[in-house]
């Protein structure tokens, strides 16, 4: 391709709305263009690399059996309405009228269409496994869209459903669907990991996330230093700490800590380490709809509370929210730095590392004052020990081996097995006859991949300041020619030879024919972040002088013109 | 693609709400299945249609330099208003709020924004000519969706558009996608007529419209038998009429008419022929927004009124209304069957037919009474004459040699010469400085293709009662293999090189290996229609036979197991 017959506009400037630098890069390459918040056009460089990897993702799922189809964006509240998340779903799913005062939805997902595609004609034991997945448009009104495709409100999915018999070959089906992403992801080239995760909104049991790893990426992930062990933080299990405090509040007492609202204010006061001290903490929590309580949670001073392991283990419906200081004043009498379990109302739950505090310092809900040596069991009553803590960095990995190391991921990929979440009588009912002939509900399966947002994190993952680094197998083109002198005859000649060799090959070609300076040339090549860029000038080649550079190592070779070609193939070879 | 592992169920009974075969047939043959009214999931075999058909289009696109790109579903108001259209269009257009109650719409398609996409970066005289396309969902809120994926609510559409520095440009820009076109539809094997059309709410001057004949086609065109013209019905010129009348009504007199409403009737009791008689109709005609005016139109009275030339004619934003006959006896007095134009307060348009009457016979404006010897210009006065008659089967073509003929046909493209409707400063200003450094505005061309009513129509033009008859460049497979004996040994070594052959020619097949009798088996070949089948049988392998059939003649070929190969791929060349 020609440049001066594309369509793509370069710019210098950053957008205004841009926080990092993927999506700076992706608007100032002329890559996509903003129609409104969160809301895109894909330009025609950019559209290559959506084929490539859509091409990638479509390889892999039919390899796995996967049969492609297509389903409606605009989608009937008669479906949702029968799963019931017809009023679950939040504010995201965008609700409206058709013009006969139908209620309709933007699908933001698809779990309820490709259940009523199949649940009519799917019926024998003879017509599993089976699944199916489509590339398609999805809309999420999101509240403030931000980092271009990242958190978009219209953006590119890739979803798969499998169904299956029961729940060992849905199971089956689904470590399938997770060495296929695998495949795909390794094919594109990323440096990513596939962590434990939490099933959300979706259901359903066992789930992993495909982290792209990136310093900004939104997700914080855990792994381990010794094995191959990595969850996002928010699921991130702890070990029981078994060791007991290093010193002990054995002796009932009321103390004056005027002003020492903080457990390290608190643990300097005493002088003694933060971690022998108990922290009470207050939330409430829907455990049915419109019904709600607050609790009491013990934590060791040094730990912090992961929400959703509180939400999972109470089955809460949604997140618990801490109470606010005044709440917790007149729920317990005294501000949040004071408050303790001795003589509370409500239900007390405790995280597991407290199992070894056989006495506590705590507050003694009196403002200004703690309490020595109140015990567990006499003093107060503790509800359960459950693991409540958020994982931390250098914790112990909880399957065994190794350490845990903080790492920031953004997800690209999310994989569920369900089970009959969707497939129930309670919920789409859909079932099959056995060999016996006996009616079995469908087990099934859900995998997403964020196929505009896999592309921006390719560039988030690899970019220096001057642009993007593309990775070979979804780089628009693999090879950028910046021809200085467009129309001069002898490079022109040995420019034909040269992209006719690379046809050959396969290998697609970009040619800055622009009349623009070298300097602007180079500068945008380097923003755009094709692999390799041949630099072919009338000076140079005069001197049978021909440039090619590696962009992911900024690397430039002088080759010959007989050698270029074959530098080339090679630079293409070593790219990332 | 065996059947065994493909999601594919075909259906005996058509669905209750399909009224034409095509649309029987994509429900039967579990090519789509519908969710909700005009909104369908395409299944993964007729998947593998549309993708042949969208790689037609792309491949002729690109040849004439167009660039695909990918514009939004979710549309803001604000380009819509900037053009105007977001108060013109009807309720086909769905409107709806975001959360953060910003007005947004569903694209029915896209002249706003790809304008709003090109127009801050295109501003050099060198950056033409221009043209991209994208193959796309939209969505029209259809009142009374039918014929399947003909008139859905959700549909996929290519829509391409031109940007050109002067209307030379853009009419080259307009020929060049009218070739395409003509390719497209070439490769595809359709039987079709490029038509001369009408603008509609598009705006632009030059228009025409893509047809596949059909008999059951919603539209009504007219060919010449005497040259290449073409046109819709809606738009198709009338020459005059100069052959004066056989019988000129040249008395003044009131004559008694009691019941002769009809003009045949009248006709008859005149003995004299309808053509020689004048017929008067009444219209409400909105010249200007929410502005109305009552006309009446002369004409022969063997003649009907076009109302889209009536309306273009005059102007009207609106399609003119005729008068209810309770409104024309309350402004003219006499029930319709009486009306003339002698006396009327009201403009008088007639066609360019009734110059040649010198005197009429004319409705007297009084129940009963019609008058002869009426004469324009002395009697009443005529505001023009204009070709208002809707074009007949016989007429002589309107560019000279032969007679129309009128055919039907399903309208699978339309191309469009929009000059500056959405780039004037009007609307969305789109301009670029020439080269003198003038300011000049952009001229535009749009240009659509029903990608999913194309595959209908596709089928609608080829079928016979026993199924579709798929045009080989888009039939999901080429060939169709009836496998009587899954998994018999000789009959599968067979298959195995059979196929593998088809494979390196790059052909593609399905193989019915389900456990069901022949005659099923024969049944869905001939429902699904691939264009050459295979008919694979132990016993007839046995003596060395293999069926082939030709699907579009349905004709039977016995070939040994040697011969077998090559005749299918004789047969496929001789397929449509």
């Amino acid at each position: 391709m020609l440049w001066s017959q594309s369509f793509l506009k370069t710019s210098k400037t950053d957008p205004s709305d841009a926080e990092i630098p993927s999506h700076k890069l992706i608007i100032r390459s002329g890559y996509v263009k903003k129609l409104s918040q969160g809301i895109f056009t894909y330009g025609p460089v950019f559209l290559r690399s959506l084929r490539k990897l859509e091409n990638i993702i479509r390889e892999e799922l039919e390899a796995i059996g996967s049969q492609e189809i297509l389903m409606p964006m605009v989608q009937s509240s008669s479906v949702w309405n029968e799963s019931g998340r017809w009023s679950k779903m939040g504010p995201e799913l965008l609700r409206f009228k058709n013009r006969l005062d139908q209620d309709c939805c933007l699908g933001a997902t698809h779990e309820e269409v490709v259940t009523d595609f199949l649940r009519h004609d799917v019926n024998s034991y003879k017509d599993f496994p089976l699944s199916v997945f489509q590339i398609q448009n999805k809309y999420r009104d999101e509240i403030r869209p931000r980092f271009g495709l990242m958190r978009g409100r219209e953006f590119l999915m890739k979803d798969a459903y499998s169904f299956d018999r029961n729940k060992e070959e849905s199971i089956v089906a689904y470590q399938k669907f997770k060495k296929a992403y695998q495949n795909i992801f390794d094919r594109v080239g990323l440096d990513y990991r596939v962590v434990k995760a939490d099933s959300g909104a979706m259901g359903g049991s066992l789930t992993e996330e495909f982290q792209v790893l990136a310093e900004i990426g939104e997700d914080e992930l855990l792994i381990s230093d010794g094995s191959d062990f990595a969850a996002n933080r928010e699921v991130c299990a702890c070990l029981p700490n078994l060791e007991p405090p290093t010193q002990v509040f054995e002796k009932e007492e009321l103390i004056e800590t005027p002003g020492l609202e903080s457990m390290e204010a608190l643990a300097e006061f005493l002088k003694t380490d933060v971690s022998n001290l108990v922290k009470t903490m207050f939330f409430k929590v829907e455990i049915e709809e419109a019904k709600s309580e607050n609790i009491a949670v013990l934590m060791r001073g040094s730990d912090s509370v992961n929400l959703l392991k509180l939400k999972n283990v109470l089955g809460a419906l949604q997140q618990p929210q801490a109470l606010e200081a005044h709440e917790v004043e007149s729920e317990v009498g005294s501000p949040p730095g004071s408050c303790g379990p001795k003589g509370l109302e409500m239900r007390i739950f405790a995280d597991q590392n407290l199992k070894v505090f056989k006495s506590c310092f705590v507050g003694a809900n009196k403002k200004g004052y703690h309490l020595s040596g109140v015990q567990p069991g006499k003093d107060f009553k503790i509800e359960s020990f459950n693991d409540f803590r958020l994982a931390q960095e250098g914790d112990p990995s909880p399957e065994g081996d190794g350490k845990l190391k903080l790492i920031r991921g953004i997800e690209v990929g999310h994989i569920f097995y369900l089970g009959q979440t969707y497939t129930s009588p309670k919920s789409l009912n859909f079932n099959y006859l056995d060999n016996n002939g006996k009616a079995q509900i469908v087990e099934m399966g859900c995998y997403g991949i964020g196929v505009g947002r896999t592309l921006q994190a390719a560039i988030e993952q690899n970019h220096d300041d001057k642009g993007s680094i593309w990775p070979k197998a979804i780089s628009p083109y693999q090879v950028h020619i910046s021809w200085l002198d467009p129309g001069d005859k002898d490079t022109s000649e040995w420019l034909e030879g040269f992209v006719s060799g690379l046809k050959d090959k396969g290998i697609d070609y970009f040619i800055d024919d622009r009349k623009e300076r070298p300097g602007v040339k180079f500068k945008d090549a380097d923003l755009l972040g094709f692999p390799v860029r041949v630099v072919l000038g009338k000076r140079g080649f005069g001197n049978n002088e021909v440039e090619c550079v590696l962009r992911c190592k900024n690397e430039k070779h002088v080759a010959t013109k007989d050698e270029a070609f074959d530098l080339t193939l090679k630079l293409l070879q070593e790219a990332i």
